[in-house]
């Protein structure tokens, strides 16, 4: 039975990652709906659609940051527990509400409120996959490659400050939340090596 | 032949799992193009979107759960029987009408009739689902390992009575039906592991 | 190099298996959004989506056969041609086009027009699902397995004849046009064993 | 360790496969969802949305083609490198703005700056598609099968002058633009079977 409940474990990996591809790819995608086809065929009915598209670039690439990091989360993963799933859905419930908050912050121009609550999404997504991480850490031990990996870990320490920063400064100068949320789009823009690192350091 | 044969199935348990996953995973995506992005940036606008939004969370982990406890499901199946193929269908097709039904109970603010009407699709997704529970155990006859690992049922049991209760007390105290949504929720929101366990009890 | 060559294949088997159950999975769920949720909260609101409702079980249902037909015909391929790569995105390009007929014959409740624009899809998804047999066919030679499955396709040659015959009676008489679409589907809803058949047979 | 860096690189490679697949598969799906059902149900209901429907099959086209062509391109990269992954984002990032392109140039009858911006969105995926191109040249070494395949691209570089040129047209006379559109889709239908070639000529 060894051997049936190793395959059981691979396929479970298999499918939480096919399910959050999945997720993931229909989250970054369906946002563009949110980008209204205007009526005119002229610049004037492009014009107001700037921030909304702005918005967009900045949500995709914060859903690839994402997506890249999550394939090489799962992939330190040893095995699914059933707190994994959990912790994994509830990180796509925190991804999906991203076409509902680029569509609301573009639609009313990056206004104060609409763009705290986009930082909010951010931040919930945020700590939605740290709490992820701690537990494929927890599920693996306290020897784990991922927990090596991430270490003293200012780039996931740095972005919930920004964040929550950017939200109360939305009231003051929305402009700056903007700027921060840009700012934490490009400091995870390098993929997260870490991980790739520690696991070539532990087969040396 | 034999060999072929074997991967056949195999195969096709993928290519089912697969594109139930699929589909499982637009339903709990889509669902949030029914949260209408609302056209002011102030409080006002995001409060009438409160029943839609905790529907939508309601939803979302119905939805969760039913994917997680799918994956089991499918994995205890033997072989992809037309008959399984069938019932599997019908279960997402109940699946799929989540998106209207959490849309239109949240939008009407959990009034009677679309609550009734949550209810009922709660309710035929989860005869599907039961559907789907007997094809796949009478596929594998009856020493199959999903059935020792159901055996007595009472978590199955449970959730069509409650369902039904909620359907007839929409009409009377509509929050007492929501109460009973987030109880079946609750009950179901630890994953299905009586069928773990059985296949651990048949390989010791 | 034999062995990447044959990896290749496989590789392109299923990827086009997999593009094709993501297009499918997906037209089969975005269909909902057509059943536009009501503002009122009564019957009377529920009651003008009936015929949409009906539609969409219709295609849901076609979709269905559809998925599972394609499934044992991909199956019995033996490589994946150019040819047939766009044959089968010919036939996922009618399929495409199904949420649009379903949501124009549901919103005019049958009405002529709408009803035989319906069956002219469904028409063209049945040549377009024929030509991709064809393809397979030919690139499997003479003795395809798939060749002698199909032998004597009445299943395959009785509906064109219904589809047109409601096309037709769409501007005379619509509900007979709905109860031939409603019976096309009734005779496909067996799946395609005659493949699985041939296949058995070639093994003995 | 080698095993296992090995099958990290094989899984990098099929998820970066599956998650392009998935976004191409909704990116052609939902456009369908720009085709607005009419409210009448006659022809005259149906005429205005003509030039929605031919820009759609158009788009569907060249999505196919992308799909087609990128399968044989990552299938030629060796390993997936950062680069690579955001190289391969920003690609689905030009491919995400189809159905916004399409929607409006079908919306407002192939108008001129409608038309123009359909044309720079296939430019710009058409520059992505290069950049992803040199990137997995770049990771495999000078003496990449790839690079052999591509040799004297004739075929890569025509479309980025074509495309322009239709984008200048686009104000002079818009049906120009149209033409140069479908004309490109023509050169590039036949799949790109040079990468193929080179692939058995490497094993010969």
């Amino acid at each position: 039975m060894v051997n049936l409940q190793a395959q059981d474990r691979v396929m479970g990996k298999g499918r939480m990652e096919g399910f959050s591809d999945g997720v993931m790819a229909i989250v970054i995608t369906i946002m563009v709906l949110e980008l209204k086809v205007p009526h005119g065929a002229d610049l004037d009915a492009l014009r107001p659609l700037l921030p909304s598209f702005l918005s967009y670039i900045l949500s995709f690439v914060y859903i690839g940051i994402y997506w890249n990091n999550h394939h090489h989360l799962i992939h330190a993963a040893k095995k699914v527990s059933g707190g994994m799933l959990w912790a994994n859905l509830n990180f796509l419930f925190w991804l999906s509400l991203f076409p509902f908050a680029t569509g609301w912050m573009g639609e009313n121009h990056f206004e104060a409120l609409p763009s705290a609550a986009y930082g909010f999404v951010l931040l919930m997504a945020a700590a939605a996959y740290y709490l992820l991480q701690r537990c494929i850490i927890s599920a693996s031990g306290p020897q784990s490659v991922l927990k090596r990996a991430i270490g003293k870990d200012w780039k996931g320490k740095l972005p919930p400050i920004l964040y929550i920063s950017a939200i109360i400064l939305s009231f003051q100068a929305n402009w700056v939340a903007q700027a921060l949320y840009v700012s934490v789009a490009l400091i995870w823009l390098i993929p997260d090596r870490r991980i790739e690192r520690a696991i070539a350091a532990a087969g040396s």
